[in-house]
């Protein structure tokens, strides 16, 4: 008799917090929607290979599998919306000009990122493709940034780098997939050693740089040294360049840089941002540019967005009060019946006490109460 | 290059019916609201015994299974969320008075339940627990009913029937279930030949008044001529003074009856109904009352409630339009930025034109743009 005991990391959401989740969601949806940003929904299942082509192979081991029994094939559960999002705007939509898009809705990972993540984190994010300039990268970051004031988070820092530092520092030494991975994982983790012996093939240039990587973070000062110490090559320099400027137009942010971490997704191809706030170890949001994320699917648009999850934000998200009740009696009388209903038209929530439980102690928080006073209904506090 | 073809029965949501889906879904979490409900988010993926126990048993062809990596135990991919709210008011809540809870969110299908329905349908419903008297009935159908006003969908028809006629006359005569089931498929499909082939090992009495329920369809004479006809037993006696009750304090609606309809969820334990609206076959929201639903979980409250598809209400509920949006010019102006949050604030959306794109015809529709005039910024009409 233990039909009610959930998988690890899945759980129920229960009055409180599903409450606020929905009031941060309609927050964030509205916010996107006040810069453009038209809604989609796309689907929680797909053919596997169109959540995993290109920019989404790194989602694999996240990605629960099934096989559908109308076709025989097999079919992914989606683990991330972004490679959907650009599917959509590459296929579906297909035009000419900026197209700014957003979405709201479950994703489901096979192990948690974290050891206490869920496994089914609700993930809402925007994405503006058509456009290769900084302009593009300043709005979602200015949408990310507008989204968490709207939500009523504030204390929070917005945490730079560019992947095409490292791209660049690769460039030349050939570099398997699974070689590339570590040497990330490596620079994020700040291993010296470990980032030595994997790039003991690269010139010993680039060997340096990386390794310099390693002390490139911390204020705007990192930027000078990192012109410094970095070999001078345009895609380094314009790196540098594109967080300078993006970082000038958000003059009353607190920002820092880390120029070692590529973590998260694996198909960022420019500036790439993180926002910390404090009680969350890891980035409550992960953005950047993904030019390419949409060439699987015949357009190689640029593109770049960002992506949070609801349930890690609520649980940092102030909580708004609840809106107390009025309690009803329940009748059969057409007046009673017209009160309830004029109440619930002005947006109020009305409990009927049911007939039998006068006595139980409601759930629902009532302040006031519907009564007969003459020939009206009245509410009063209580 | 396939990469953007989905399966069949598995469609994308794009931004008009997107957006339309949302503001039904606020209207209809608001409506429950007003009622007392109060909002829970149970996982999509749960073990399967989970969801398959009990009164789900029949929902074991229709859901998605998978193994878990952390457990190597198997899941299920919720494909109804009733019986999760009701593992929700059983298990976790475990409250003594009257609990009233709503939810939104994807269930998934193996299968189509028509020929064209989607496979992922975007469930929204409401339950009513702890309450056995018809008030709770009459909440419930009234809440479904506010639920199809507040989305603007005025021209519907409630019908109703009861599970516990089909019940009382199945009585005596041993039937398993898979006949059982089958009895239910010749009721709703009328089919007298194959019923009476069904019923030959039940007394005459049972078997003739089965064959009569074929014919109890209709407006409210139906009641009366079911009282003449039926046995006079205590069961079908007490379902038919439910359904007169009910129909009676639901003045004006188009109420309709019949009698040998029990398609749908299995679970039913007493007045069942469907709301039909014009351009939809089937039953657009279905309910009743489902009082061993959450016997599995250890705590066998009443229960009452109703869902409908939002991927379907969306088909037939009138389009509300696209509030226009501004366009405003791009640019690193204080006063223009300050101006373009300003209009955000107040619930306008603003298309900041992107460098370079100002030819291209925007696809937000843009009725007004925003414009120097002398030292300030001006709304004008387009």
């Amino acid at each position: 008799m233990s039909a009610w005991v959930l998988p690890d990391h899945i759980a129920d959401v229960l009055p409180s917090e599903a409450r606020h989740i929905e009031e941060l969601r309609r927050e964030l949806l509205d916010t996107a929607r006040g810069y453009g940003c038209e809604l989609v929904m796309p689907p929680l299942l797909e053919h596997l290979e169109s959540l995993l082509t290109g920019t989404g192979e790194t989602l694999d081991l996240q990605t629960f599998k099934l096989v559908d029994q109308l076709s025989g094939r097999l079919l992914g559960l989606r683990a991330d919306s972004t490679p959907q999002v650009a599917r959509i705007d590459a296929h579906l939509l297909n035009r000419q000009g900026v197209t700014r898009l957003c979405y709201c809705g479950p994703v489901l990972h096979t192990r948690p990122d974290r050891p206490h993540a869920t496994r089914e984190p609700l993930q809402f994010g925007a994405e503006i493709y058509g456009h290769a300039g900084l302009e593009a990268d300043l709005e979602a970051l200015s949408l990310a940034l507008d989204c968490l004031r709207a939500t009523q988070v504030s204390d929070f820092t917005v945490d730079m780098a560019d992947a095409r530092i490292v791209h660049a520092l690769l460039e030349g030494g050939a570099t398997d997939p699974h070689r590339l991975a570590d040497i990330h994982a490596a620079l994020a983790a700040k291993d010296a050693g470990t980032l030595a012996g994997l790039t003991r093939h690269l010139p010993a240039g680039s060997r340096a740089a990386l390794g310099q990587l390693l002390d490139l973070y911390g204020g705007p000062e990192v930027l000078d040294q990192a012109e410094r110490v970095l070999p001078d090559v345009p895609a380094i320099r314009q790196a540098l360049a594109s967080m300078r400027w993006l970082a000038g137009h958000l003059q009353d942010t607190r920002i820092s840089f880390d120029l070692a971490d590529l973590r998260g997704y694996a198909y960022y191809t420019g500036v790439r941002f993180g926002i910390y706030v404090p009680g969350v170890s890891d980035a409550l949001v992960r953005g950047g540019r993904y030019d390419e994320v949409g060439a699987v699917f015949g357009r190689n648009r640029p593109a770049v967005g960002f992506s949070l999850d609801l349930k890690e934000l609520v649980g940092v998200a102030s909580k708004r009060p609840l809106k107390a009740a009025i309690r009803a009696p329940w009748g059969e009388q057409a007046d009673l019946r017209a009160a309830v209903g004029r109440l619930r038209a002005q947006g109020e929530t009305v409990v009927c006490v049911l007939p039998g439980h006068e006595s139980v102690v409601d759930e629902f928080h009532c302040d006031r109460e519907l009564v007969r006073q003459d020939s009206d209904w009245v509410v009063r506090g209580l």
